[in-house]
């Protein structure tokens, strides 16, 4: 069956941006180190329309994650910052559903990408991004309120760490004050590489 | 040479001890099951004079931990803490030097162990637990306070983070607003069981 699932970079510290995040500087101060693995890789350069990069494991995991997802859920702020910013046609090439408080028609971007404005709340666009990814997974985007409800509100079945070597100090913590009764996990898969240790859990659930 | 190491076990979301610690509840609320994958192997068993355990990859690196260090390190609550609850003899084996504000003569108990109390700060006891370790390694055991100082003062050469998958919520934090600037890591060594993620990092250091 399909899963919802989070997929984060974060550092040893707990932070997934660093301190001073804003519209112009969107990881904070830092934030783009816990990245860095990433924007190395060929798969990860090729959604960015960018030529080049290493293959090697931490490009198997990403090629496996754009490859699970159907569609994404993701907050406002997330894509008010990647609307200016992400090329066309944008990395996602699948559906994306963004909760919002301001309705707007669908933004059908090239290559599968099309932006659908959810007013109704979390559930709803779920329900959405769930229809829209069929078989395929569905992927909880950024930021961290979003994630942090969803976990909150025990619909996530997956949650992939990417944990960087790395201290941040201050910023925007995954977790603040997660009611340890929201998550029940279980380890199912560890990868190492020399820049970041991918860390997947299966979030335990009572029924 | 020898090596000056942390060791330390923490949840996903970065606590070390659980809310409400106190000396009658020395790991907090839910503290303990960052610990269990520890309780229940044999090498650890046998220093508490328990019998029985488990004889797994966990077990190997406690083990491995116990035979590499000479000496320790602890602040004066872990000692407080310990005073009365550990048995004797007590785990350690070896030379144990206590930061504290209090002089006290060395207590000298079974097995190895003999407790010298430092009232000359961090650097005083580090150097006289190097001396007594010879070849083999000193670790900085807890508290946080310690460890922190530690880090901050670039004393640390390694640091292994023994990473449940657990969330605690709240509790003492292994790093609270460290500066990044007194932490450069480098992934040495990851480790995964069913229970736990042991991860080894080098502190880089610029010399």
């Amino acid at each position: 069956m399909s899963k919802v699932f989070v997929e984060i970079s974060m550092s040893l510290d707990g932070f997934i941006a660093g301190p001073n995040a804003a519209p112009q500087n969107p990881l904070g101060d830092g934030g783009s180190r816990l990245h860095q693995w990433m924007y190395d890789v060929e798969s990860w350069r090729e959604r960015q329309s960018l030529a080049g990069g290493q293959v090697n494991q931490d490009d198997e995991v990403v090629k496996e994650s754009f490859a699970r997802t159907g569609a994404y859920v993701m907050g406002s702020r997330m894509f008010g910052e990647g609307e200016v910013a992400w090329p066309d046609p944008p990395p996602f090439r699948a559906p994306v559903f963004v909760l919002t408080h301001h309705a707007r028609e669908p933004w059908v971007r090239q290559g599968g990408t099309t932006f659908t404005f959810v007013t109704e709340g979390m559930e709803s666009a779920l329900k959405q991004a769930r229809t829209a990814a069929g078989d395929k997974d569905v992927r909880i985007a950024r930021g961290a309120n979003t994630v942090r409800q969803f976990i909150k509100a025990g619909l996530i079945d997956e949650l992939e760490i990417h944990l960087a070597p790395v201290v941040l100090g201050d910023g925007v913590r995954l977790f603040e004050h997660t009611d340890p009764e929201h998550v029940e996990l279980e380890s199912t898969r560890v990868i190492d590489s020399p820049k970041i240790t991918h860390l997947r859990f299966r979030v335990v659930k009572e029924d």
